[in-house]
């Protein structure tokens, strides 16, 4: 069907409209005065946020409120893995850390191993042992610290080490939240297995855990890829009754995969679109050789009539991560634009960017190996 | 309807036909081939075991194979508290201790403080909070070590203190558990809340833990309320096809209450039948007092035509637990059928037996309460 798609945390395809998302999901923009408020606490704004890449949220405008009234937040966001990391999973951690910068406020990072275990149980594919993604989620949570992140003011935990504290909290979260509701909300139908049936409860926890720490309401920002908005659209309403605050959410679109997919997904069968972390300098070249872009069937014609920067996935990958400055990405987008840059170069171009970014993230990854203890909970 | 009953581990209800049950669970008489074979090992027999009180397995042949080749087994059991302790709850407790004695077996003892608040919320009876839940467990944990385990070999846990080591595994065991299953097992619908449907999982655990913990597989021996069987008709194959040995099974029947019902329940509106672990002399002089005997009308029927000491619950508790020696309760027995003993008298020696228990306990309570972090484990 024409303009259909779908995006849940386990599927996302097809051409998203993300303003039919957010009536779908009930989220709102994040509008420009939302944007200002941010900017007077933080004076620069984050690439993300100017660029739109961080295109909705809910209740934000109430967890600024508290920060003025000096209730600081607290950030939670976290990542699932299904099989190694690459550039799109870097997005909202990219941007949590900002946010911790820009206002002094305590990360949790949640790593949940049994997730995708759970899931891909239930899909009925070829599947890892659970071990298996408890090395993948040892593995995330190295490349996330390696962002920056604040060793003294953050936690990062994987769900199956950290049971002890998760499980205990998820138990009152479960005790709210019916198959009925699960169900519509996931898409589940009597054949989804029972762990993944209660995995949404855990997913909550971290969103009040703090309060339940430190024994009184602590605002909670979750910034994530708008595929996950739906744990929080059940758990929302419980935390609710527990008595926590709901928490506020930051909504990202997905980094479009090389040859033009909405997101960039491991899962899909084409791996070529996917950048993964640990791609050699030649792998680079080759997927970005590869990438879609928005110019011309021929050099002549590219030259006379230009391209179109929004469709030309180099383009978007500058966008995205790869030019921060927006002076210098207008250029780009404007050689794009006047035909004065041809493919091979651009693609060149892009390429370097990217392993340079690698291989200063692996160099920070091998610094935070030798401390990644400083970040890691498990009690 | 005559002769129904419904024996689920959340309601037990009606005249239990435990042959039938039997049938209904497809469990196998603990026959006489079977009792001999215990008995060559343990040279006496327990009073339960003799008296039939414990009168149904799950492979135990097959357990006693593997011990007869060298590979001893360990014990599990348990109990999710919902109030404070009754008698009738010591039953599987008692005969795990006897097997831990006579064969030298580990003990592992599950007390899941947050399966009864789920049950609860579900049925949305006035709920306590997962805290009360908790320091119910604790109490009962106290109650159970003070029965003589080997704290060199017992390891006593609660579920959301032991989450770090449960919640793992038990993911595993959910993963192969669908909706349809549980549902069908233990009469769910759509409105069961989601922590409810996984809890199964967690009771499975202790039925392998050991196996995953030593690297290889050992026998397991389950001793239980013949309600909880249904828990492990779900994940008896699920461990099977994880590469554990399935645990061989044994059944016990309820206690029945002072006045006659099936089970000694606290969660029935009639609290009288239901000795509490810490009942007052003069309460339990009262509710024995009240008891159901199966005496004649007045003193000189009785007298005269004598009672019935299977309807007799003086009788029956002197048979469950309150006179070890067979020759003494045929006396009792016979004292009753021939009408030489009066409802007064006997009800009086009873309640006397049962308070030097309770004594006895509490004593031993108080020893237990200095070592019983001997006893728990919670990493």
């Amino acid at each position: 069907m024409e303009g259909s798609f779908v995006v849940t945390p386990w599927q996302v395809e097809g051409k998203i409209d993300y303003a039919a998302l957010e009536k779908q999901f009930g989220i709102k923009d994040l509008d420009r005065g939302l944007i200002e408020r941010i900017e007077k606490h933080t004076k620069v704004l984050h690439p993300f946020i100017r660029r739109r890449i961080v295109f909705a949220q809910r209740e934000l405008g109430w967890l600024l409120d508290e920060y003025e009234k000096g209730n600081n937040f607290y950030l939670y966001t976290g990542i699932a893995p299904s099989g190694g990391m690459h550039i799109g999973h870097l997005l909202p951690f990219m941007l949590t850390k900002w946010f911790q910068e820009k206002f002094g406020a305590e990360v949790y990072i949640q790593i949940p191993d049994e997730e995708k275990f759970l899931f891909h149980s239930f899909k009925g594919d070829a599947k890892l042992p659970l071990e298996e993604y408890h090395n993948l989620a040892e593995n995330a949570a190295l490349n996330i610290a390696a962002l920056g992140f604040d060793p003294k003011k953050t936690k990062i935990f994987i769900d199956t080490d950290y049971a002890k504290t998760l499980y205990k909290q998820a138990v009152r979260v479960a005790s709210r939240i019916t198959f009925s509701t699960v169900k519509d909300a996931f898409g589940m139908d009597n054949s989804a297995n029972i762990g993944w049936i209660f995995y949404t409860s855990m997913q909550a926890v971290p969103a009040f855990l703090k309060s339940v720490e430190v024994g009184h309401n602590v605002p909670c920002l979750i910034p994530l890829g708008v595929d996950q908005d739906v744990h929080f659209r059940v758990a929302r309403d419980v935390m609710g009754k527990l008595g926590y605050y709901k928490p506020a959410i930051l909504h990202s679109k997905f980094l479009p995969g090389l040859q033009g997919d909405d997101k960039m997904s491991q899962s899909s069968d084409n791996k070529t679109g996917v950048i993964f972390l640990d791609d050699s300098e030649e792998t680079v070249f080759k997927k970005v050789g590869m990438a879609l872009t928005g110019q011309q069937a021929t050099a002549e014609l590219q030259k006379k009539y230009g391209g179109d920067p929004d469709r030309c996935m180099v383009c978007q990958y500058y966008k995205f991560l790869f030019e921060p400055d927006d002076i210098k990405l207008e250029k780009i987008f404007d050689a794009e634009r006047n035909g004065t840059i041809l493919a091979g170069e651009h693609k060149k171009d892009l390429a370097t960017r990217i392993n340079r970014f690698l291989k200063e993230h692996r160099d920070r990854v091998a610094e935070t190996k030798k401390q990644i203890d400083r970040f890691m909970v498990t009690d």
